[in-house]
């Protein structure tokens, strides 16, 4: 198993504190050692760091915190593997282009029997990992069903993702993350779970390390963020855990909501 | 115009020594103070570091020359805005996913008059370049020419790549160097040269700072390492300068000879 952790925000906002908790996650309190990444988006552009070894002892992990990056999206994972050797080419997150826009996936969980379903051509894995297959077989049905241009109601685009994360989940735990660089999914299979700090905020203390923040003073009055992980990343502030089959999508630090 | 470096070796080597020497070339002893990437191969895998600021000053680019990623492929760029503001969607090398491989691509020069050349669908840009516009198109021609799997003679997609930089190369100035994580193809416009070090190896001093390095203590005599640039980044070593039309291809370090 993996963590994951992702962010949606209506203004850059570094994301130093959760990142902080998490990278501890990668062979401190946690057992995952085989390398993370982590991507920042920046208006239409992105960029990602990722390292095969632990984010723990990880030099990359070390700048990160020294030297913020604010982003208004964000989507990171760190790797335990089961399926996949370590390697860079195994490490989350995944990018491809799609109409123009940068789409960046991590997963959490395992799958079995995937080989009959997740056929591909046009995208194509790098790695030989499930997850980045999953990935490329999604974005495969994507273009099937949508056409080489992005719909206006880009909704029906993660509406249908969704369905096709019921489908993945029929093989195994599929928690997902997801971005198309505006929006941030979430897709519970059975661990996934987001907070949205708006004002007035309040001080949050880290579980995995002793870290406390006073959001109160890193941010304004219309600061609105959310942050999705696969565990809580804090104490004394009350996480919405999503039950399976469960998804969200963000945009701007907001829950967009299907009327 | 910009700089691009690229680096194809047969051992994991670290190009710190050339991206020191580049690097200067963004903001101390050039003007290329628009920003500037690098993605480095590992195996299939690849990553990208990338800023909008100037190389000079950046921080992720001091910590590179800190803490130097060994690689067998590398392709850099630091750049001048000339088609394009400055942001991070528009910050070379360009990569995108095709037959499982991520090719990466920069480009020096700028072009005219391309809006009715560069029809693309399934590559689309980003950002607003020219730069990473006529990435697209090449691959999206690749892609038309040899379908959904990389071909067994590989060498032929590079041929046909340089048919396709010769027809860009009619649209204004196009120096570009490209891989596919095994290969490095170099298309010279106007300004591109390699060096293939090797045993034995001597002294170099960079021209835009105060470094020498003496390769004889850093490589061993099975070491092949050859470096392209838009310009010479020493002196006191014999660069091969390319001329207009002129295209090379590399693989482990070496020259790929078409008998």
């Amino acid at each position: 198993m993996c963590e994951l952790l992702a962010m949606s925000a209506n203004v850059p906002t570094d994301i130093v504190f959760s990142f902080t908790g998490l990278a501890q996650r990668g062979g401190v309190t946690g057992p995952h050692v085989d390398g993370w990444g982590i991507t920042f988006y920046e208006g239409k552009g992105s960029r990602t760091f990722k390292d095969a070894c632990p984010s723990s002892e990880s030099h990359i992990a070390k700048m990160l915190q020294s030297y913020p990056i604010k982003s208004e999206v964000v989507i990171s994972h760190i790797r335990q593997a089961n399926r996949g050797c370590v390697s860079l080419e195994n490490t989350h997150p995944f990018t491809r282009e799609l109409w123009g826009r940068y789409w960046t996936y991590a997963h959490n969980g395992q799958l079995s029997e995937y080989d009959d379903k997740f056929i591909v051509s046009r995208f194509q894995a790098v790695g030989d990992t499930d997850s980045e297959l999953a990935f490329c077989w999604i974005l495969e049905n994507v273009v099937n069903k949508f056409g080489e241009h992005e719909p206006d109601d880009v909704r029906s685009v993660f509406q249908y993702i969704a369905s096709l994360a019921d489908e993945i989940r029929e093989l195994g735990v599929f928690n997902m993350i997801l971005s198309d660089g505006d929006h941030v999914m979430s897709y519970c299979s059975n661990h996934l779970c987001y907070i949205t700090r708006k004002a007035p905020f309040g001080q949050a203390k880290l579980i995995d390390t002793d870290v406390v923040i006073d959001f109160d003073k890193e941010t304004t009055t219309n600061d609105i963020v959310t942050v999705i992980a696969t565990r809580p990343l804090t104490h004394n502030e009350q996480w919405h855990i999503l039950d399976a089959g469960d998804w969200e999508l963000f945009c701007k630090g907001e829950r967009v909501v299907y009327l």
